[in-house]
C-alpha cells in the first residue's frame, strides 16, 4: 500500500502541530497511540468496522478523539455504502452508528458526536444519496474543526493564567493525541511554551496506564520544550524544593461546586500544590460541566482491572493474582482548584455561583 | 547439584517466617529478589566473588541484608581459604573485605557489618587457623542474629502504635527482605497481622523500582495478611475515603529534629496523612539515626539513572533518551511524623529533645 506508512507524505517529523487523526481522500489515518513514544505508525482506517476497532483497542483514545473519529467513521460508512435507494442507506448509516455507540459505553462524546451524525442524517434524509454522503462528511470535519477551536481557545486561556509561570507539572494526556485539536491543559502548556523558550514542564508518568510517560512526553518533546519525566510519587519532593510553579490537568466531569473528578492522582496532586501554595488550573471544555450535580460525592467512580497495575504495556511486574484496587479516577474539590479553564475563559470560586454564569456567557481570549 | 533449588529442603512453602539468607553447610543461599514475586528461586554462594556480584547485581538489597550478607561473604572466603599461615590468611581476608567494600559504595550497614568482621580478625590475629576461621563464621552468625532480635523488637514496639488500626498503608519494602529479620516498619504489620486476622494492608507499588509491587506484596502474601496493591497515586484517594487508618513506612536517615530521608514517594504520603489527620510512623533501628546533622537540608539526595522509569523491570515503557528525574529518596520534616519506632522504643516529638534522649536508654517491650 503506497503511502502507508504517513498520511501526510513526509512531513510528519515536522514541528507543526500534531494531529493524529487525519481525514485524506476517503480514509481516515489514526496515529496508533498504543505504540507511542517508542513507534510512530499510522493505521489507515477505511471501513466501518476498521474505525470501530480502532476505537475499542485504543489505538485512538481521549474523550474528544473518540467522539470525533467516531463521526468520521459514520462519514466513511456513508462513502463506502453501495445503496442505490435512500431507505437502504438511512438503514445501513443507522447500523453504523449503533455499531459505534458500543464501541466505549462510557465516552460522553463519542454519543454526543454520533448524536449529531443522526442528527444530520435525518435532516438530509429527502436529498440525493451523493448529498446525503457529502453532508456526513461535512458534518464529521465540522465536528473536528469545532473541536480544534475549542482547544485553541482553552490554551489562550490557559496560557494566561499560567503567564509568567517557568516550572508547570502536569498529569495524565490532554493533548493533542486526546482531542481533536491542541488539547485542554496540555494546549495552555503548549501555547505558553510559545510565548517562553525557556518553560520547563514535569510529565508525571501518571499510572497506572502511563499516559504521561507514554504520550504527554511525546507530545511536549514534539512542540519542543524543555522537560523531565517523573514517577507520580516525585511531585511532592520537587513542590517542597520549589521546582513546581503551577499545576494544570484536565477534567472528566465537574460538578457545580467545582468538585473535579480527573485521572487517579490528581486529588493527591492538589492537596500538595495547596499546601505548598502552588497555583492549580483544571482546563476542560464546558461539556464537561456536569450542573445537574451538587457535589462531588455524587460522582461514580469507574475501577478497572487489575491487570493494568500488575503488567504495565503487557509485561508482568508482579503476580497477576496478587489483590489489586485500581480506581481511574478521584475526586479533587472545588476549594482546592485555583481556577477552571473553560473555553469561555478562567473561572475562579465560589464556583457554585460562578460556573453556571460562566456558561451563559462566553468571553472573547 | 543436588538440592540446588531451595535450601530448606522442601520447607519453603511453609507460612512461617520468610529468612532470605540462610547460611547452610558452608554455603550461603540467597533468595534470588529481582525474579520475585514471579519466580523463588535459590542463589548458592560458595565464594566471595559470588557474594559480592550477588550484592552489586542486587540478588540481595536492603542496608541490614547487604550488611548480613557481606559479613557472611568474609566467613565464607576465610573457609576456602588454602592458606598455611596466619600472615597469608589475614592478608586474604583484608583483601576480601576490600573487594565486598567495594560492592555498594553508599549501604552504611555495609561498611558496618565489615569492620566487625575486621575488628573480628585484628582479634584472632594470633589463634590458630581453623580457631580465626571460626571466628569470622561465629561473628558473621551474630551479626546475623543481633539484626534478627531487633527487628523484633521494632516489630513489637510497632505493633503497639499501631494497636486497633485496620487499615494500615505502606511505602516500598522494610521486611524480611531488606534486613536479616522480619524488618522494620514491615515487621510492625506482620507483628500486628498475628494479632489481628483481620488487618488489611495498602501496598504501594513504589515506583520507579516497584519494591512494593514485587517484594512487600510477595512478604504480606507469604504472612498470609489481607492486602490491596496500589498506583502510589491512588494513597490520597484512599484517605480522603477513609479507608486509611495508619501509615508507616521505613527510613535510611533520620536526624536530630526527625526529618527523616526515606524512598522517594514517603513525604507525599506524609503531607497526605496529616491533612487526612491520619498518624504517620517511621520504624528504623537506631543506627539509622544521623546525630550530627540538625535537619534535613543537610541530607544529600541520591539520584539514580532514568532506566529505572523508563524501563521497569527491563522492559521500556517510554523512550530511553527522554530526560528523567530521578532522586531515589526524599525528605520527610519531623513534624509531619507522629512518632519514630526505635528497637528501644516509640520516640514522640519534639524529636530534637526526644531522639538524642532515647539512644541513651533502651526500654523492654
Amino acid at each position: 500500500m503506497k503511502g502507508a506508512a504517513s498520511p501526510s507524505r513526509g512531513r510528519s517529523r515536522g514541528k507543526g502541530a500534531l494531529r493524529p487523526i487525519r481525514w485524506r481522500s476517503g480514509a481516515l489515518w489514526l496515529l496508533e497511540q498504543r505504540l507511542l513514544p517508542l513507534r510512530e505508525k499510522w493505521v489507515r482506517t477505511d471501513s466501518l468496522e476498521k474505525v470501530a476497532k480502532a476505537i475499542e483497542d485504543m489505538t485512538v483514545r481521549g474523550a474528544p478523539a473518540i467522539g470525533i473519529t467516531a463521526a468520521y467513521g459514520v462519514a466513511l460508512a456513508g462513502k463506502r455504502s453501495r445503496a442505490k435507494t435512500a431507505p437502504v442507506f438511512q438503514r445501513e448509516m443507522e447500523k453504523a452508528i449503533a455499531r459505534l455507540r458500543r464501541t466505549r459505553p462510557t465516552a460522553v462524546n463519542l454519543f454526543w458526536a454520533l448524536d449529531r451524525m443522526q442528527k444530520t442524517l435525518d435532516r438530509v434524509r429527502q436529498a440525493p444519496l451523493a448529498a446525503q454522503k457529502k453532508s456526513l462528511e461535512s458534518e464529521a470535519l465540522q465536528i473536528h474543526r469545532e473541536d480544534e477551536a475549542l482547544c485553541e481557545k482553552l490554551g489562550r486561556w490557559g496560557a494566561l493564567a499560567l503567564k509568567g509561570k517557568k516550572n508547570i507539572l502536569t498529569h495524565c494526556n490532554t493533548g493533542a493525541l486526546a482531542t481533536g485539536g491542541a488539547g485542554t491543559a496540555l494546549a495552555a502548556i503548549t501555547a505558553l511554551g510559545r510565548q517562553n523558550p525557556r518553560l520547563h514542564v514535569w510529565v508525571d508518568e501518571t499510572r497506572p496506564y502511563l499516559q504521561g510517560a507514554r504520550l504527554t512526553a511525546y507530545e511536549i518533546a514534539h512542540a519542543g520544550i524543555d522537560f523531565h519525566l517523573i514517577t507520580d510519587n516525585m511531585a511532592a519532593a520537587l513542590m517542597a524544593q520549589g521546582k513546581v510553579d503551577a499545576v494544570i490537568v484536565g477534567a472528566d466531569r465537574i460538578v457545580v461546586n467545582g468538585d473535579t473528578a480527573n485521572k487517579i492522582g490528581t486529588y493527591g496532586l492538589a492537596v500538595l500544590a495547596h499546601q505548598h501554595r502552588i497555583p492549580f488550573y483544571v482546563s476542560a471544555p464546558s461539556t464537561t460541566l456536569d450542573l445537574t450535580k451538587k457535589t462531588g460525592r455524587e460522582i461514580v467512580i469507574e475501577e478497572r482491572g487489575s491487570r493494568e497495575v500488575t503488567h504495565p504495556q503487557g509485561v508482568a511486574i508482579t503476580r497477576g493474582d496478587y489483590p489489586v484496587f485500581n480506581p481511574a479516577f478521584d475526586v479533587t474539590p472545588g476549594r482546592l482548584i485555583t481556577g477552571i479553564i473553560l473555553e469561555g475563559g478562567l473561572v475562579g470560586p465560589p464556583y457554585a455561583k460562578n460556573l453556571p454564569r460562566a456558561v451563559g456567557r462566553r468571553l472573547r481570549p
